[in-house]
C-alpha cells in the first residue's frame, strides 16, 4: 500500500523536491495519439449531439443528459472499449463505471484513477466532462499499444450525473461514493420533466444499477488510490494569461443563498416613494452592494436568478422579490466574511427606502473550499514544467465544482485544466482545440505515470 | 350651448370667484341617502364578489371582469334602475352605457355626465370604479325623490373595460370615445385567457354592441357637456394628510419604458468579475440609479417587473435581463428630464462593470400630463369648501389613469377623490368607509349642480 498523503514539504516547494529526486524520469517517453483522441471524442459525441451552430461536422453542442438513451449508448461503447483493452469493468449502485488496468506489481492497492463524466447539460458542449473520460481512455490505449505498465493498477472512472441537469443534484454519484449524499436520496431524484422517472428507475432500465455499493469503503465499495481529472477550465484565466495547462490546487469554497424580500404591492402612480415598501428597489440595491463587498474582498458574488411574482405589472410595486446569491473564494473565511457583510448591508438597505422591506434568507448550499492533494498537484506541476515550462502553465483554483471535489475527501486528488475558447462552457459553442485536448491528455498520462512512480518508490523506501 | 371652457381667471383663484358670485347658492339643499348608497353598492357587488378576507358579508373583494356574465348582470340591473328613474339609456358600439335625465331647460346641449366603470381587476375591490357609478345613480335617485331639476340634462356613464384586465387595454372605451384608440383595435382585443374570445364577441353575446358610434362627435356619437368622476384615491395622500375630499386638478404624465440588458451567460465560479458581462448587476445598478434620479426631481420612478430567462440558474451569470421603468410627474418636462437622466446614467452603468453590457429600450406608453377643466375643478372646490372646509380637502393630481383622462380631451372634466384605507386598491381588501362614500357622493351631487348653475348663468349672461 502506498500512503494516501505525501509529506507536507511536497506542497511547500514541489518542483524542487522532484527535481532532486534523481531516480525519477520526469516524462514517460510515451506519446498519446492526438488524432485518435480527437476522432474518438467527436465520434462518441454523435450520441447526444444537438444545437448545431456551424457547418463543420463537429459544430454542434451536446444534449446528453445522464441516463438517457444517448448516455446509455456511450456507456455501452465505453464498456466495449474497456474490454478490448483487456481491462476489468466494475459498475456500482449509482452506475459509476470503473475500468481497471493491472499494474506491473500486481498490487491489491486501490487503482490510480483518471475520472470525469460523460453526461452533459441540455445545452452543453463537447468537452466538459467528456474530454476527461476520453483522455483517460486514450492514456490506456497509448499504454497498451506501447506495452507500458504502471506499478500500481490504474484506471478510468465515468461518474454518473455529474451535471445534475436531469436529476437535480450536481456531482451526484461522486457525492454518494464519498458518503456526502445518501444513496436513497440520489436514487429518488426525479427527472425534472417527468416526475414518474427516477434516477434509480433509469439505472434499472439501462442495466446500470450495479452490484457494488457506491462507496469509497475499502471493504465493500470501490476505493481509489488517487483521482486525476483533466477538464476544460470553463473560465477565461488560462487564455487571458496565455497559458495552456492549469495545475489545479483546489476548489473555491462557495455558498449559495436565496433571499426573499417582502414588500407590499401598491400602485406606482398613486403611492409616493416615501410610502412604499418596494422589494425590487431594495433587491437592486442589495445586489449592487454584494458586488461592491465582493470586490473589496477579491471574492466573487453573483446573482443569477431574480424573480418577481408572475402577476407583477409595470404599474404596480411588486409584493416580493426572490434572488440568489453565490459567494466564492478559495478561502472559507473570506466566503464567510463576504456573507456576513452582505447580511449587514442588506439589513441596512431594507430599512432605507420608503417604509422598508423585510428580508428572509436561506443557505441552500455550503461547499467549503477544497485543497487538493499536494502529491498529486506536485506530479502535475513536474510534468507541466517538462511539457510546456513554467511560462505556459500556472497554479490555479477551480471556480466550479467537479467530481474531484468529492473524491478529494477520500483519496489523493488533483486536476489538470486546459483552456477553452473565450472561457465559454455549458454552451453548444464550448470549444477546446485539438492541440489543447492532446496536451492535456499527455499531461494526464505523464502525471499518472509520475505519481505512480513517486508512490511506488516512496512505499519501497518506507519498507526498506 | 354653454362654453366648454370657463374663463381662465377661474383657475387662478376659483374660490374667490365663486364666493363673489352672489347669485349662486353654494349647496343645493339636497341630501343623498347614505344608507341606500351603501346598500346598493354592496348588493350589486354580489355579481362578481370574490376573495373573501373577513367574516362580515361585505368582507370580500371583486372579480367582475368586463363583459363577463357578472358584468352583464350588473349592466342589466343598472339599465333597469335607469328606466325606473325615467331616464333614457343609450348604449354605444363599445357597450358604454349613457343614462340621461332631462333638465328643466330642455336644452339640446350634451348632458353633464357623472361617469366611472363597473368592471374590476381579477383581484380587485368593491370601490374602484363601482363607487363612481353607484354615486352617480344615487345622485339621480336623490334628485328624483326631491323633484329637483338641473338646468341642463345630466346623466350617468358606465365606461366599458376601464381596467383592461380581461381585454388588455386600460381606459379602453373612454379611449375609443375620445378618438385615442381605434374601435377595431379595441373590438379585436382578445381575452387574456381565451384567445378565441374578443371584446366584440363578448359585446355581441351580452347584447351590448350598441348602435351609436363610440365617439364624442356631436353629429354621430354621444358627446358630453362635462364629465365628473368620483373615485377612491388609491393612494395614501388623503389619509396621511387627514383629508376627506381630494379636488383633482389633473393627472400625472407618465412614460412606461422597457429595458433589455444584454450580457453573456458565464459560470459564476470560473469567470472573474473583470471578465463578466453581467446584466443582473447592471440592471440592479440602473434601478437604484433611477430611484436616485427620480428623488432629485420629486418624481416617481418604479420598476414593477424584472425578468431573467427561464433557464437562469444560481451559478450562471444571466444572458440578459428585462425590466420595466414607470416614470411619473405632474409636469411632462420633469418626466422627460428623468427619462433623459436615466438613459445617460444607464449608458454609464452599462460600461462600468466587467466587460460591460448592451442596453436596448423601448417606449411602451407615453401618457402626457393632463390638466382638468378649471371650471369643473372650481365647482368641486367650492362645494368641498362648503362641505368639509379647506382643512379637510386638498387640491391634488391623480397618480393613476382614469376614464376622465380621456374625457378631458373632449369635454370639461374633473375628479373627486375620497380616501381609501391605507391607500390600498386593486386588492380584495380595498375599502372606503360608508361615511366617505356618502361624503364623496354628496360632493359629486353638489359639484354637478353648481357647475350646471354656473354654466347656465354664464350662457345666459353671454346672451344678454
Amino acid at each position: 500500500m502506498y500512503s494516501t498523503r505525501v509529506p507536507i514539504r511536497a506542497l511547500s516547494n514541489p518542483i524542487r523536491q522532484f527535481s532532486t529526486t534523481t531516480r525519477l524520469q520526469a516524462l514517460s517517453g510515451l506519446k498519446i495519439n492526438s488524432d485518435r483522441l480527437w476522432q474518438t471524442l467527436h465520434e462518441t459525441c454523435n450520441w447526444g449531439s444537438a444545437h448545431r451552430y456551424g457547418e463543420n461536422p463537429i459544430d454542434t453542442g451536446m444534449a446528453r443528459l445522464t441516463l438517457t438513451d444517448d448516455d446509455a449508448h456511450v456507456r455501452r461503447w465505453l464498456a466495449a472499449e474497456i474490454q478490448k483493452l483487456g481491462c476489468t469493468l466494475s459498475v456500482d449502485q449509482m452506475g459509476n463505471m470503473f475500468a481497471r488496468r493491472t499494474g506491473s506489481k500486481k498490487s491489491a492497492a486501490p487503482m490510480i484513477a483518471m475520472g470525469s463524466h460523460l453526461d452533459t447539460q441540455p445545452r452543453g458542449g463537447r468537452f466538459d466532462g467528456i474530454l476527461g473520460v476520453m483522455a483517460a481512455l486514450e492514456v490506456l490505449r497509448t499504454m497498451n499499444e506501447n506495452g507500458f505498465q504502471t506499478n500500481y493498477d490504474i484506471g478510468v472512472v465515468n461518474w454518473t450525473n455529474e451535471e445534475g441537469a436531469r436529476f437535480p443534484k450536481s456531482m451526484c454519484s461522486s457525492g454518494v461514493w464519498a458518503g456526502a449524499i445518501p444513496i436513497q436520496k440520489a436514487w429518488d431524484l426525479r427527472d425534472i420533466h417527468d416526475p414518474n422517472v427516477t434516477l434509480r428507475s433509469e439505472l434499472e432500465r439501462h442495466g446500470y444499477l450495479g452490484d457494488i455499493p457506491c462507496s469509497s469503503d475499502a471493504r465493500t465499495g470501490f476505493p481509489l488510490g488517487a483521482h486525476f481529472e483533466l477538464h476544460i477550465e470553463q473560465g477565461p484565466i488560462l487564455p487571458e494569461n496565455n497559458r495552456s495547462i492549469g495545475i489545479v490546487q483546489g476548489a473555491q469554497g462557495y455558498r449559495w443563498l436565496t433571499f426573499t424580500i417582502h414588500g407590499k404591492d401598491a400602485h406606482t402612480g398613486t403611492t409616493p416613494l416615501s410610502a412604499r415598501q418596494d422589494p425590487v428597489l431594495a433587491a437592486s440595491r442589495m445586489i449592487a452592494a454584494s458586488n461592491d463587498i465582493a470586490k473589496r474582498h477579491g471574492a466573487l458574488a453573483s446573482t443569477g436568478i431574480i424573480k418577481v411574482p408572475s402577476n407583477a405589472s409595470t404599474n404596480t410595486v411588486a409584493s416580493k422579490v426572490t434572488f440568489t446569491l453565490d459567494i466564492r473564494h478559495p478561502q472559507d473565511r473570506v466566503v464567510h466574511a463576504v456573507q456576513e457583510e452582505c447580511l449587514q448591508s442588506f439589513a441596512q438597505i431594507a430599512s432605507q427606502n420608503g417604509k422598508g422591506v423585510a428580508v428572509d434568507w436561506t443557505l441552500d448550499t455550503d461547499s467549503p473550499a477544497v485543497e487538493f492533494d499536494p502529491g498529486c498537484v506536485a506530479s502535475i506541476q513536474v510534468v507541466a514544467n517538462e511539457l510546456v515550462g513554467p511560462d505556459k502553465s500556472m497554479l490555479m483554483t477551480s471556480g466550479a465544482g467537479h467530481d474531484s471535489v468529492y473524491t478529494s475527501k477520500h483519496c489523493p486528488t488533483a486536476m489538470i485544466f486546459v483552456p477553452c475558447h473565450d472561457g465559454i462552457s455549458h454552451h453548444p459553442t464550448e470549444y477546446c482545440s485539438a492541440d489543447d485536448c492532446a496536451l492535456g491528455t499527455q499531461a494526464l498520462l505523464e502525471a499518472v505515470v509520475h505519481y505512480d512512480q513517486v508512490q511506488w518508490e516512496s512505499a519501497a523506501a518506507g519498507s526498506e
